[in-house]
């Protein structure tokens, strides 16, 4: 409920800071023009956010019962969920000026969605010890669960270390992330810890 | 939950962006008085998120069980209903201005609802596959809900089209779309796919 | 869900436009001094919306099935809750100043207040019909609850009429509304419709 | 759930805040250099109000059932979350000032947060009445509660005394109570009321 209320605010901000940035005196389809990293980045970010809510309901729909930990671990994700719109408007102000300030708003983005993704391998490793999920997970599972949510935080950390090189890196790598979770737990496909998925199998 | 507080935002900083126009160091009155295009676009854009959540509470009450698709269609949804308390402002903005930037604010405007509408359409071509709804749809049912559920990317694509001769028109035809689904919807007339209606029937 | 969260989200907005007065390039302390009718409109008005949380939330839990009208009737009273945040700011931007503007700042302040209890008049008509709450109301018993609702709005409307006179009584007349509903329906003494008073008496 | 989306608004409003700040027009990096205050205190306001979301969903699982008067000691808790994000950018915004400034903002800052933690306080007192719980509090147990939630309102009255002699306590002092939150509630070391000790003492 709680978790679910801040990713729809953090959702809904993305779009807020958007519409600051094109509030100006000048011509609208001017201003509209320089604002493509804004739309670019607003697309791709309101996508990380939407896979993490998607995420985290299959994660959360097979705990047993919540403890203080996970609780814990979840204010984690959260800390740097509720970052996101910032880093994604400072990419945007940013990205196109070039420069060094282009690179650290990239390298900022990136270090974001790396806290991020490292709150939810966190919640996932509690989950994977035993008797935490609702159905056992059978022996092979666990190592499933751990590549599907060890792509993130690799990929994330890529986008720190390239963000120094090639800024538009980070727009490009993030994107990437979103198509691969998209595709990855479609039902049909699914190797994770979906509901459906669990409760295909039983 | 999460589909629920998105719009809850959403709708919400309507009236948000209302007021940071509202704020300036004129006479307040004579500011008011420039705000109508504002406080009528509020209007509008009101109903228009707040029906998008009856139909949005409608739909879901009807499916049998959520998939990972049916949450991607609905973030396409979401993706332009957050853009629309940005839309609106713009339309505000420049509407009063005339001249290209108050046509390309009304283009922006039917384009966001076009996109949410088609986010709709998705959900609900979605939920007409055999099988998906609570109770099975008799066979009539299908087309009825269509006419329903595509007028609305029909009149939107209309605004975009009409923006570039009167901008106006994206206020008349979105109010025009609002008050088609308050009327068609309630509970006596209802053709569509709500749970009253289903429940009825049986 | 959504209506809990529309009130959620504009309950916070009143601290969050608190907050953008604030800040300034001048003394903190003499910023603050200032701020006093900002403070005191900011506690008033989170009463009036907590308010508002409490009884609506009271009206639904003896509510059998909700229809179209209803949410439609929802609808209005969130359109004029959403605004409260807003009329709270322009209340407290020119109370001070005096003048003509501090009487129309009062008057919308009692006019978005007078649209908000209308809302929850049409909800409470809506109820009072036969057979839509959970227990078949007493026949004494649609008198009291009407004389609990009808209150907000007259005393809103004083609000509209004395602003042009002396603008602060908007803020007294708010602040007693919202001591007469506090205290009205505490359990023990509870006249009108919440849940606490039905299970009660059966 | 409404108090649940209010910690949720007001949790994500803190990075907002933090975001505003972010934007001018010097370089990046010395922009973020001078925002040392303002990240430290997002990150431990943010733990602060996650905690209450923790403790508040912990006290309200043992809750046999609610009543007005603690809907409204839930409200006064509210009034103070909400103010929590403007306390935090106002302390960020002085705290490196130095001076009075920065004294008053880190009483604005402790004051906001004692509110809170008072809020809490009726909460508890209001639930360690006889009959209130799920399962009836031994007699030893009472005292435990009080001492875990008397902790919080005299360590952040301690940063009211402390901001007019060093400032930067408020943020040390804050950062401490949530520590001792954080470690007392671990379900192995709990005292206090949360539903996962209730649970396993029966």
């Amino acid at each position: 409920m709680f978790s679910d209320a801040v990713l729809a605010v953090a959702i809904t901000l993305l779009a807020l800071n958007l519409m600051v940035a094109d509030r100006g005196h000048g011509s609208l389809s001017r201003l509209l023009f320089h604002e493509w990293p804004a739309f670019t980045a607003y697309v791709i970010s309101f996508f990380t956010i939407g896979i993490v809510w998607m995420n985290h309901h299959a994660l959360l729909s097979v705990i047993e019962s919540v403890d203080r930990s996970l609780q814990f671990f979840n204010l984690i994700l959260l800390l740097f969920v509720v970052l996101i719109p910032d880093a994604t408007r400072l990419l945007a102000d940013y990205l196109a000026a070039g420069g060094y300030d282009s690179q650290l708003a990239a390298a900022i983005y990136g270090g974001v969605l790396e806290g991020m993704s490292l709150g939810f391998v966190l919640m996932t490793e509690w989950l994977l010890r035993e008797g935490r999920a609702e159905s056992s997970i059978p022996s092979y599972r666990p190592w499933a669960s751990r590549r599907r949510y060890y792509v993130a935080p690799l990929m994330y950390l890529a986008v720190v270390g390239l963000a120094f090189v090639y800024p538009l890196s980070a727009l490009i790598i993030s994107g990437a992330v979103n198509a691969y979770y998209a595709f990855e737990q479609t039902p049909s496909r699914a190797k994770g810890l979906t509901k459906s998925d669990d409760v295909a199998k039983q």
